[in-house]
């Protein structure tokens, strides 16, 4: 049956169009540096988001309805979800998919059940994604919503609790790995604190350490080839997540040894949560060879808590981009658009009108920073401003021909050449010209 | 003398020039609902962050040196600083300036000596006005910075800085009027506590009443015509300013009985020190009609102090022009860029720079205001999103014909009609497609 | 039945206790400042975070499980939750309670029915009163939880959801006078904004407006006599409330003539979302006479939602009671723990060491406050630090004899006296001493 | 001659004294834990913040005017100043100093005189020590107020800068160790961006692995003993620092093999900037073995600025010596006063009482974590919150011997055994006992 019903494919009618339900900006066969929008920008749709967030919040109870899911029957609603799912993909031409184990089934009476429901969804899956041709970006497990979970998974007081997760975590990546999914995210959603008072920091980065080992392995002897990720985050649910950032996880990664296996699931509006700009974090993120894949969303400057928006911000869309072609593009990750309807858009069709307005604002974003680094206009600027490294003191600097001896005589000869402005302000206003003016 | 040589007045040469000495959007003499944007646009020079910002911060000493500050003879000094003023505003084209006290004449040894200064300074300056056509926005007293304002001015503990303070206002408001400034501007530089452990904020809360009525009585006694304005900001320097935002200056005015006499002067990074938007300030100015003038500027989100950068954030300027005009505009206030080139911006052309990113950001703002406006945008989708307040029950709400006897009996008898989206993802998709696309 | 089995009625032991489940500064009794602490402190129980909180959180269903919440049938439950939270009461020596509507009784399928539930759980909660001699501080109502209000209640975009939201008020002002309620709040749950794309703010406030003054209205119909209070909050659920805090609502109820009817319920995290600390919102409640009552919790200063944790902070129970004191004490008001165990303390012994916790910290800082208030600690410093106001210039500024011509004059002739320190550190030190060692 | 006339030596007068001249709680022979409390304190003098902050602030200039600095002769002021410096440690009792290079000399007209400058403030400062038996905890360079390190020092766009800080670093180390200094530190002071537009974040972080590579090697060719620290801050002046807090450190020295010639210095207003307690960042360091030193200070949570206040909370002393005495307690490190009076604080009786303030609360502090670690009164909780991972399938968890194969055996057969609670309320309640109580 048909879910969405009146609403047909949504097609580029170009920047002048006033039909809400088309897109101005993304173009998915329009050719940018040499590829299609499509295969660069590689858009996924978040399964929990889209398909069980019913608005509820701290304050209020469910606000969204859904047909496919009128609580009759739990595998029954599961399985219509599969195909409103699919279809809305289809509907809005993305061409990726990103879930939770339970997003997908719900849990059973005990783990024999919940996995055999999930084998169940994923029968049903494949047949989806064979008859669409949409693909899995990724997979992942949810080890924290349900109550076993309170004191974390992999950094659980509970020892049973860690078995537990271990279990869960290897049943999702054979799931990920039977539907294709290119990586397997671990976000570290009870992965923290709440109080200092009563945790050992220190074994539970330990265990958790632990239980990245294990997927490691278990990965090799199933022969996953798609890439494990890490998703920084500072704080919610808990007071302080371990993973707070990109350098954290990094830190943590390097000290365990395990910096070869995992790369970043960059999500925006956990960089700002941590006090970073999206940019930011993937900046450091490749300047490490971390860039893996993307959440795209964006927070509320102005609030605390992660409200996980729809991402209409330009400024914050051109700049990721630039970062991420700069990186080399995706390789095995994308754009996944983690945002949730605002809870007073709880119509259907507000779906559309989200997920248009993500993928326009990227496109768009896509477009300008292509074109910027197509005409080197920040490139330029810093081959400049640091020319003094490529020759001369500096480049024996660089070179790691000279110590403090040798530049203290340096210094004492020579003292120090003018410094050269930042011209902040007139590259951010070249910036608002691109933004605008790119064709 | 000629100060900043090689540089012409800035032209708008259109969004496509790549000339960065020119302005992109920004054309004074457009005609925009109905009025040239540069009487619309009302934009203002700030003296001090203009010409007297050296670039120095709280870990760092001056960048910035400019020659008619060589610190030879500081009222030599001062007169230079005039004329390169008003060298910078004629090749800016812009119309208006906006002054402390302190910011165009040096103290003396006392206040003899520094309001003779002031007055040897104001005829410069009216010479210059005359040449120029030049006007004032405002004027407004420095009495924060020096020492004897440590525990604030018309709030501080001591009774003879209140006194003293009160006696520069004077002179302030007198010079002011002299050079036909259309508002005069109270922001409390020091009026605010560092600790409640010390601090009678009674006592000095009614002090800064009887400050305020002082300056209203003796406004009308010399015939100042010009608007009184406020300017919120929360904090900074002072742990806790009493002048909060909007909100709590309108608390303020309205138990002192000087409600009538005042209006805001909104500054976007004051607004987001205050946890709000710049728009929500103007909103609360606009539907209070206490919207006066305007401080431009942004700060850094991420950021927790006033970082006063010149704005170039396109939704900030869009959504404020927004409010602006629907409060009809401008009359006696403008847009005074109370903006500062970063430590790292030293070289004089970043001044040029840095007005040009800041006044095209506006001029594109506004047009794209104007345009939202035209085609009522977002006026049409309020319009019928309230609709139910002009009819039956909701207009009897209104008119005050029911009370909630009333009320129970119609929801007793009708409950509640189904509510519609608030369509927050297409609003915000809309905007962007105006921002970009405007012509 | 019993529900607390083997837990006794918690009793003051004294600070050298090492029993848990016993008080060690909270003595009901003892008298401190001529009265017994119970009557002072006027604690109180919030019915929904001890009674209906079950530790779900954005990410996280329940962890707590309570026998007489079942979900067996909602009205037996309800009953059963009635009798549970008296015997906590008792248990824990608390005098008061608060509630909201939708606490006490759940929905029915209309609003009759609803209503009918009510009536029909007052009763057993009058029943429990009679018994125990517990009292009711204030009632409320929800009318943010119910997706109807998904746009606010009074300020909601839909008429028919204000006249919802006055039925609904207009019933919770009649149970709350049927109980007893000393005060009658106001939170406003929805009442603010997600996007001012969308929004109306003139038309919304002028509709809050009306609603509280139909409030006033009708309760000097019936006769109420209790004390109408809001309680201000910045933000959450909405991106923005009307409320945002003591100011902003003295504004409002100035603007709307409101301001002799309604008092504050200061809540401590609301403050320090707004940026403010717990003691600034009392002071400016106090010097504007509106001090109302307290919802006694506390926040994670680094976190930026509202986490309500029971209040441990000795330094906001001290300062907070130092402003209460000061304002005379509560009359009507009272300390409501409007806090909630953290998810991970989801056992029932949680509840007694959570109330113990706050109960003990609040008794402490009002003993240390009544000290330093008795030793006029701070007050005899800030007498000598505002003493120029007594005599000279400063006693003709406060009695309004000097305006600005005046004032100038004693600036030229005078000059001004030397400041003084304002002692911050050493102030913060003694705190300390009296925090320690009062007895 | 004696610049503090008229005050003694502050000693021990208990915590009833009502002397303000006095300690109430750091009694410097007093035994804890095995050891007098002044040599585990360590406490150390700010030579930057104590005798050079003249209480200027972005809005207002100096309010603190020393008799040892009257502006006469430069060189002859710094040596005055060393003998007040010496002069105020000896009556506070406080046994080590921390200093910039720039601190203790004048800069001169170029790095000749400079370092020339620096050689004859040396001397005093060795005469004082011997003379006092007072000791340099740390030395330090100041590569970030001069407008040469406008783009940074180390991270500078301008190699030549890089050459002239690498020459003050040679000459800072040197001075630390002839002056015996136990520490050198690294404060980032402009090592971070202004604009990611401008900046290749990937050279900057190569040069400053550089930079530290170098200072490591000369640091052996000069047979320098001490222990280089790092101390992190994240943001001020600069946008961005790079040193944002301990991991990001750890994950900068783990890349570039810089691990094992590093420690932290921990500010605690840097730890809150960051958006973590003082607490986290210590426990951070001493789980990674990094803990070497500690700024004590204290910022405003509600202030987004680095407030640098004497450190007068009870709580962050507490808990902060609690995770110092867990790391094994200070070997090269202390606690340093990176704390600087108040600008209303400009009396120099106020740098007495806010060391006082400081000392005290750290003695307080101390003595209440080494009752609670005596006590075992955390640490029991966590033994047996975490006792499952001592045996069974906990014990194999941590042995490594089982994989997600195992464990997904054990949870289909075994489930989760139940959660127990964390306590937090129970464990804050206690925390406020043991700060009260502890004699």
């Amino acid at each position: 049956m048909e879910y969405f019903k009146g609403i047909q494919q949504i097609k580029y009618e170009g920047p002048q169009s006033r039909n809400p339900l088309s897109f101005k900006y993304y173009n998915p066969d329009e050719i940018v540096m040499g590829k299609t929008m499509k295969n660069q920008l590689r858009f996924a749709m978040s399964y929990w988001h889209t398909f069980t967030h019913m608005g509820s919040d701290p304050f209020g109870v469910a606000t969204i309805f859904r047909p496919w899911d009128d609580a009759s029957d739990v595998m029954n609603n599961a399985k219509e979800r599969v195909h409103a799912a699919f279809e809305f993909m289809e509907k809005m031409q993305i061409p990726f998919f990103c879930f939770h184990d339970r997003d997908i089934a719900p849990e059973g009476k005990d783990l024999q059940e919940t996995n055999a429901r999930l084998d169940e969804i994923v029968k049903v899956i494949k047949e989806e994604m064979a008859r669409t041709g949409i693909k899995c970006l990724w997979g992942t497990t949810n080890a924290f919503s349900n109550p076993r979970f309170v004191h974390g998974a992999g950094t659980s007081a509970n020892a049973t609790v860690f078995a537990y997760a271990a279990a869960q975590i290897k049943k999702a990546m054979e799931i990920t790995m039977e539907l294709g999914g290119e990586n397997y995210v671990f976000w570290g959603g009870r992965e923290g604190y709440e109080t200092l008072l009563n945790t050992d920091t220190e074994l539970e980065l330990d265990n958790f350490a632990r239980l990245l080992k294990m997927a490691v392995d278990y990965g090799k002897e199933i022969g996953f080839t798609g890439q494990f990720l890490i998703e920084p985050k500072p704080k919610e649910p808990t007071k302080h997540q371990y993973d707070t950032d990109t350098a954290t996880v990094l830190a943590f990664l390097r000290r365990y040894g395990l910096e070869d296996y995992f790369k970043m699931n960059i999500e925006a509006n956990h960089a700002t949560l941590a006090m970073h700009t999206f940019q930011h974090e993937l900046n450091q993120s490749r300047i490490n060879n971390v860039l893996g894949s993307v959440d795209a969303n964006q927070g509320d400057p102005l609030l605390g808590w992660d409200t996980d928006q729809f991402p209409t911000n330009l400024y914050d869309t051109t700049l990721g981009m630039y970062e991420i072609i700069l990186a080399g593009g995706f390789t095995k990750g994308g754009l996944n658009f983690d945002s949730k309807v605002r809870r007073a858009s709880f119509e259907e069709s507000d779906l559309f009108h989200a997920y248009i307005a993500g993928m326009d604002t990227f496109a768009r974003g896509f477009k300008v920073a292509a074109k910027l680094i197509e005409d080197k206009v920040f490139e330029n600027f810093k081959a400049e401003r640091y020319a003094s490294y490529n020759s001369g003191i500096g480049k024996d600097i660089i070179d790691g021909k000279v110590g403090f001896k040798e530049l203290e005589t340096y210094a004492l000869e020579n003292g120090t050449t003018p410094n050269t402005s930042g011209r902040q302000e007139l590259l951010e206003s070249i910036l608002n010209q691109y933004i605008i003016e790119t064709k």
